[in-house]
């Protein structure tokens, strides 16, 4: 018998060559670990839900009724949903005279792209048009397509913060393309400086790789920063230089915990530089509605919005959205509700913003906890997450636990979060999934669980810690 | 200023390779026709429910109850939502503690997996294992995503159908392989004829071409033919003498409109033949909530399910799946819903076989309707549509009218179809967005308008397509 087409020895290297450390050994041994009864506190994605944050209420009543629209004729509807629901409802089924079930344009609904666009104006002060917006099965889609019309081979290269976000380098390694890592300095808080751009970009061209894109994640993940607008400035000067597209991850732009450095977007300080950066820098940015206080992930919704990009590389990208017909329309109403919530004076208004206003302080809470924790713990040192859902502590491993590591055939990071995993049930991600420095290691945690379990998730992880120390510690008191 | 990354001119080539018809040049004249005000009939695309199909009531009615889980609290409950469709919600959302807002794991939830090998062993009557069973955002994207694990490079050929559904084409260009197609007989009611087969892959052999894998949609899109079990076992054999992995396109095997050859999937039909076939032909077919008498194509829902791929593939293929994290979670629970619907002595069981019945008899008539109408008119001959949602009439253009397409710069059936769309407000898909013989000419329609719309479509039609064949016909009488 010979080799067929899918036999692991014949499939596509570029699929092999893929790593994905959120879903990898750590998550599937956790998988492992919860069938056999074991209680497992899944910090490994950052799925609010899943660790029992609640949804809003007022998006799911109005997606609720656009799923059920004959309940809109049935008299007692106003016994279980809030007039402005309804009426929403109505708003989003009048822009898809199909309702749900039908595809819609790929781009997304018109009217839902509109309301986006109007969103990114009130935000950023500058208009947006929404033909240069497209509705996304999730963020991810989004930038794995806008990788794929950038990445041609192996010789062209993109930037990549490290430590950086899996969906990157997977996406990089998956079109066949190269990674061009630029080092986050984790002493300045995860600090970007250009200088280490220009550096990580001449050592691409004297390898024979042509940078042709740059990505930041704002506010970072898994390092938790939050660019300031002099930052952004820099690095549009460098992409405007060096002739690099920006894509901007900003799925996190309404995760902020601190005060200093609100979230303003790579399109604002665009914008607000003017000429020639604003006319002539490509970028395209990413939104979701799986994070900020919604966190919707199993929806699957999000967008991206380019400028600076021609009509007919925009026509490119349309025509490859086409191939899988459209985004799933719910996520799309989501989508349209996240940009376009209710206002004050609206029945439901007072709700939504007491609902949004208490997950976004817990995780403020949340974030602050996680991080004093860490910082309490033995060889433990942690930067502030001031945004975002993760935190990225380093842990300094003694030389007989990188010893053991390696003798028990692991990287050592992987090592501690498996015997962390084994002994509290907390499954979180090891550093070298997102990339570090050689032989410094840490490992991501988001803050998402519960704020009344923080406290316990704490003390067993120093507890934990504390014994792990201990046992590979080199002089033993 | 140098060329950008996002420049038309440095796209990925394999981007601006791709053609995807369905949504092309009339699709886009049709949609610019219906911003100025014209009627447009949008027979393009397989979306029943933007014709005015109506979704079935029970799915919907579970879907929003897990969309609004508090709602199962609410003592008002059971004035709006029957009590199958209560326990079905709280039964999903048994299933994913966080919810619909939570990621699933990226194959897809467990407990609808299990539902999708059950309804598999049901049909078949052979068991089916849910851990090769993966959920998607729709069949496309699975196409896409075990074509990219195949392909390779341009020496990777894949046997594709013509006439054929354009995502094989677009995504066999996209990752970069060769299409190696097989033609369809249309004076056989568009049959499959091993002998072609044979002759596609020594062709291809002869231009350095592996052929890897077979696709075989069935039903046919847009040919509507129905596969016999005897040719299916012939496809198998040849499958299995060529080391072929099969793609088995079945997204339409609710759509079926004749009783001599009722839907048989390829992977029965290859347990019916037994060893050395059953254990060695590597097969993945698809299958999804769009077609059928569901038509929920806005939610985006489907699944693979692999036969006698090796578990180390199995894992590369999840791994890619968790790049982007999960398929959306209420089309998960659609899919359950499909292949699990309300059985005898459920409350919502009449209900819910009146609505599949009457969506099913009436697309069997329009299917004749359709045939009829075209077989009437002037030049113009179409097989009767045996399954799917399409009809695929050749039209044979008059000399006059090739002259004239050409002297306009369109291909012949463009030409066609773009004047049939300024006269009628039908919006088809010219034929050779599909592929066909050289000079053979056709257009692809769905047979989706309403049944009550279908006669004066028709006479729109024929009298358009009288007037055409006037104009152009080389003897006026």
């Amino acid at each position: 018998m010979g080799i067929k087409a899918l036999d692991y020895e014949s499939l596509n290297e570029n699929v092999k060559k893929v790593e994905y450390a959120v879903r990898g050994e750590l998550y599937l041994r956790a998988s492992e670990l919860q069938k056999e009864g074991k209680k497992i506190i899944f910090t490994n994605v950052g799925n609010p839900h899943a660790l029992g944050q609640r949804p809003l209420t007022f998006p799911r009543q109005v997606v609720a009724l656009c799923q059920a629209p004959f309940l809109l004729d049935d008299p007692n509807v106003g016994l279980l949903f809030p007039a402005d629901a309804i009426a929403r409802a109505k708003h989003y089924l009048s822009m898809t005279p199909g309702g749900l079930g039908a595809y819609s344009d790929s781009r997304g609904l018109p009217g839902i792209r509109k309301e986006v666009a109007e969103f990114i104006e009130r935000r950023d002060g500058y208009s947006s048009d929404p033909e240069l917006i497209f509705l996304t099965d999730g963020a991810s889609k989004g930038v794995m397509q806008i990788l794929n019309c950038i990445i041609r081979g192996q010789g062209d290269g993109v930037l990549v913060p490290v430590p950086q976000y899996p969906l990157y380098s997977a996406t990089i390694s998956l079109y066949g393309g190269s990674l061009v890592p630029y080092y986050l300095d984790e002493s300045a808080n995860w600090g970007l400086d250009v200088n280490n751009l220009r550096e990580s970009v001449a050592q691409a061209r004297f390898k024979g790789i042509t940078v042709r894109a740059m990505v930041i994640i704002n506010p970072g993940n898994p390092t938790g920063q939050c660019l300031s607008e002099a930052n952004l400035r820099e690095i549009l000067n460098f992409c405007h230089q060096e002739k690099l597209v920006l894509l901007g991850d900003e799925v996190y732009q309404q995760n902020i915990y601190q005060d200093e450095r609100p979230f303003i977007s790579a399109r604002k300080v665009m914008m607000d530089m003017g000429q020639p950066i604003s006319k002539e820098v490509q970028l395209v940015s990413f939104h979701t509605v799986s994070k900020g206080y919604w966190g919707e992930c199993g929806q699957r919704g999000g967008y991206f919005e380019m400028t600076n990009i021609s009509p007919q590389t925009v026509d490119e990208i349309y025509k490859i959205s086409s191939i899988s017909l459209s985004p799933n329309v719910p996520a799309q109403i989501f989508m349209g509700l996240m940009v376009n919530p209710p206002k004050p004076g609206d029945i439901s208004y007072e709700q939504y913003v007491r609902e949004s206003k208490g997950i976004l302080e817990s995780l403020r809470r949340r974030a602050r906890i996680m991080t004093d924790g860490f910082n309490s713990c033995k060889n433990v040192v942690c930067n502030f997450t001031e945004g975002a859902m993760y935190s990225f502590p380093q842990i300094r491993l003694p030389p007989k636990a990188i010893e053991a590591a390696k003798n028990a055939g692991k990287v050592a990071d992987v090592f501690y979060c498996l015997k962390l995993l084994e002994a509290t049930g907390i499954s979180t991600v090891p550093g070298s999934g997102f990339g570090q420095k050689e032989g410094v290691f840490h490992l991501r945690t988001t803050i998402l669980p519960a704020e009344e379990d923080m406290p316990e998730i704490m003390s067993s992880f120093k507890k934990f810690n504390e014994g792990f120390m201990e046992q590979y510690e080199d002089v033993k008191i």
